[in-house]
């Protein structure tokens, strides 16, 4: 992870893509959204959507892996670099989640983030909060999910 | 589901509870959120945690589950009684989900949810909205995890 110091609202992240195939819409289906539309290609075309869809929790999770991939990436290459590391700490929440549009078995999900805000975290002294809009885009262009989520980030010692 | 009309604003859910065990922990990290703390103890004992830590996805995955099932056994009442069975549409999302404590392994969160506003859908003909509070609280009556989501419920076909 960057430092606090350095990040700057307005930047991007391409975190990357992910295709979801029916096999693991249905696995988290089973886990954690057993509606028939997620669980069952037959049901699924009798219903609403027409056809087997993802639980949007599952597009949000997938997120989460795509954005912890990013970061890993990123420290990597601050590794390499001989760069310190700031720690990423706690996210309180996010705010404003939509499921803008189904996302069907085989439809490719492109995910990325842009920063809108940062201040100094008052509760936590040697931390940061940063504000970030993360965006999912499937293949035809059409957001699929938005959500602002915030979160704790490490301060370099000499400013915290 | 009832139908949109026989929803009430303060009408309470308890959706029932679940104990997150370190494998079901490390299972979802794998799969969604590869972070030290949520897939490994000794990485977690080091970290801002203390211990090993569910995932935030998790904890609100798993209320969708409940509440998927709390749907099911509603729906089993009615059909016994006889009664008609409303369609859940699609979710258009949520907002201020917000984490408030670590769900550490071991612990046991009781879910449930409270209606907090009904109103007839003007995009859709037929159907209504339905605001709810949702809710996580540990065993040691500590809330973990809250918040407002908004789902599509279908309206009896006379009002429609």
């Amino acid at each position: 992870m960057k430092f606090f110091e350095d990040i700057v609202a307005g930047e991007r992240m391409e975190l990357g893509q992910h295709t979801f195939t029916a096999e693991s819409i249905k696995a988290f289906a089973r886990d954690f959204d057993p509606q028939p539309f997620h669980l069952d290609e037959a049901a699924a075309s009798r219903s609403i959507y027409g056809a087997l869809i993802a639980s949007g929790w599952q597009t949000a999770a997938v997120w989460m892996r795509l954005m912890v991939e990013y970061q890993c990436r990123e420290d990597d290459a601050r590794r390499a670099r001989g760069e310190p590391i700031a720690e990423l700490g706690p996210s309180p929440g996010f705010r404003d989640l939509k499921w803008l549009r189904p996302v069907y078995a085989g439809d490719t999900i492109r995910y990325s983030t842009e920063v809108i805000g940062t201040r100094p975290s008052n509760s936590r002294p040697g931390w940061g909060l940063m504000s970030i809009r993360n965006s999912g885009v499937n293949q035809k262009g059409e957001p699929v999910i938005s959500f602002v989520s915030t979160a704790f980030v490490e301060r370099r010692k000499a400013a915290a």
